[in-house]
């Protein structure tokens, strides 16, 4: 939920001064993306997403977001196009923030993730991964093993407010996760590449069924593939009283595995990756809720609902678990 | 800034299969009513907009609102035109919510208030007087001064916290204002009608510098007209930082008097109402400050804004401070 800065009519007609889009007819702020403020923009030529970069976002990676888009865009992946101004460029400057205008996707995004929904998120997410192997640009993961510790010792003194223990919890596992993680680059069956790294029910669009839209690309980064389909599997194969659905695991892996080939170590690799992905969303709603603002736009996510996750995957064996067959 | 109720493609196909609007192609939640959740709801046919009527909003108040909406824009009122089903409904259920769907109305809401904003403004708002004098239903004013105790009883005890005096403060001017309010239908130099009773910036529209529309139909009730009027001076002639702006006013009052005649006693009444509209929005805002929900999704404004704004109001003995000539 989002919208933070305020665009008005000059700051809109001094933008769209420099596009062949036509004039603005219409403007309005939208609950879409937790990082940016966003808008609906509608022209006289059609309708139109206008993103302001706040300040989550560093000015420095936008090149690496926009031409990414740019990119799986040209690729025929279904995601918002970075509209280019009559100079060519796609970054401006409006109400004092970096800001861009990109194409609007058809489609509305899941409240409930069905199996169907999870069976297209899987094709999609293997058609991204595929289609970003010769993006030129390479971006860390700042969510990746060696940001969790700074993000937990910055929760530790008061992780127990939350849940009693869950300090203690939280370490050994941070622990662990360590000494077993990969480092990137180490191992040639663990491909790597550009990963969506938040692909949420919220930033999937679906039309007749159908995925329609991937958005939300400013977590997008280079790591492990099956990084990505561990935060896939969190996201969207967990039913809201906490349960795995094995059948949507099942259908999200199949239809990815139908898009891009997957080694047998990055199936046997998933229960580690699917812990780390739980920890990472664990850690970063943990920072959220307790670092609440007073009056802010943004309701903060229960941390709690990523400890039953990683609970699950911790007892998980091997991939079976998630409906896999090798 | 709302959006409380989310609604999916189950939802809304649903709904739709009422309509002759097409099918859904997109629906964003979008920053725009406090009261209630709004979407833009694209069909194949178009934009609209989708509300649902959350928990602050009564239903049996729903066919005032929608109604008024209905009256004005055939009066060729700039206003949401409810979208009727095929049943000639505009009322449905959507996610356990009454909702309706309206049509989308071109403009963008200034940030900052112009004088040529506020000379528009004046404009439409005689017109929306004019236009709904013969609308059939009535609906009594919850904020007005029978409302004002109740409200000021609840934040007494904790006034202070805001601002050390305050709750003496506000006794004082809802006895002086609860003494001198004249009775509804008391005087028939004080003409009544339909008002919007909360016609601020986030309401209306402009394209190309005129009111393209208004907007947020669920304060309107039945009320004297200057009070309107006051609501309009307070909530567009202020400057940020505090200071009345008679231009500002005097091009709102010129305009409005330019659409309807303007009796003497509602000249001379005007400090009065002024005064009342100010302790309205200083009260409410008090309330919802002293009452905020953790982690809510609306950030509460500034009573103290309202208390300025009075305090300026205090001071005013006669019209010609807002820059009327009789």
């Amino acid at each position: 939920m989002a919208v933070y800065t305020e665009v008005d009519d000059d700051d809109l007609g001094a933008l769209l001064a420099h596009y062949d889009i036509g004039t603005a007819v219409a403007c309005k702020g939208i609950a879409e993306g937790v990082e940016n403020s966003n808008y609906l923009l509608s022209t006289t030529t059609g309708n139109f997403i206008l993103t302001l970069y706040e300040k989550r976002v560093k000015v420095e990676d936008l090149p690496y977001f926009v031409g990414l888009m740019e990119h799986l865009a040209a690729k025929g992946v279904a995601c918002p196009t970075p509209v280019k101004d009559r100079s060519g460029n796609v970054l401006h400057q409006v109400a004092g923030r970096p800001a861009a205008i990109v194409s609007f996707l058809q489609g509305v995004s899941p409240r409930r993730a069905s199996a169907q929904h999870c069976a297209g998120v899987g094709g999609a997410l293997a058609k991204l991964h595929v289609a970003s192997a010769d993006f030129p640009l390479w971006r860390e993961n700042a969510l990746s093993v060696a940001g969790w510790r700074p993000l937990f010792e910055s929760c530790r003194a008061r992780a127990d407010e939350v849940k009693p223990g869950l300090a203690a919890e939280l370490s050994r596992e941070l622990d662990s996760l360590e000494a077993s993680w990969p480092r990137l680059g180490e191992s040639r069956s663990l491909p790597a590449g550009v990963i969506h790294a938040d692909l949420f029910p919220d930033n999937v669009f679906f039309l007749d069924g159908r995925v329609s839209g991937i958005i939300d690309f400013y977590f997008a980064c280079n790591d492990y593939f099956v990084y990505d389909l561990a935060i896939a599997l969190n996201a969207w194969c967990f039913e809201a009283d906490g349960a795995f659905n094995v059948t949507k695991a099942r259908l999200l892996l199949q239809h990815y595995r139908a898009g891009r080939t997957v080694t047998e170590s990055e199936l046997f690799s998933l229960p580690l990756f699917a812990r780390g992905a739980a920890l990472r969303f664990l850690l970063t709603r943990l920072y959220d809720w307790l670092n609440q603002v007073p009056g802010a736009l943004v309701k903060p996510k229960d941390p709690l609902e990523y400890l039953r996750k990683l609970k699950f995957h911790q007892q998980v064996l091997g991939p079976s678990a998630y409906g896999l067959e090798l």
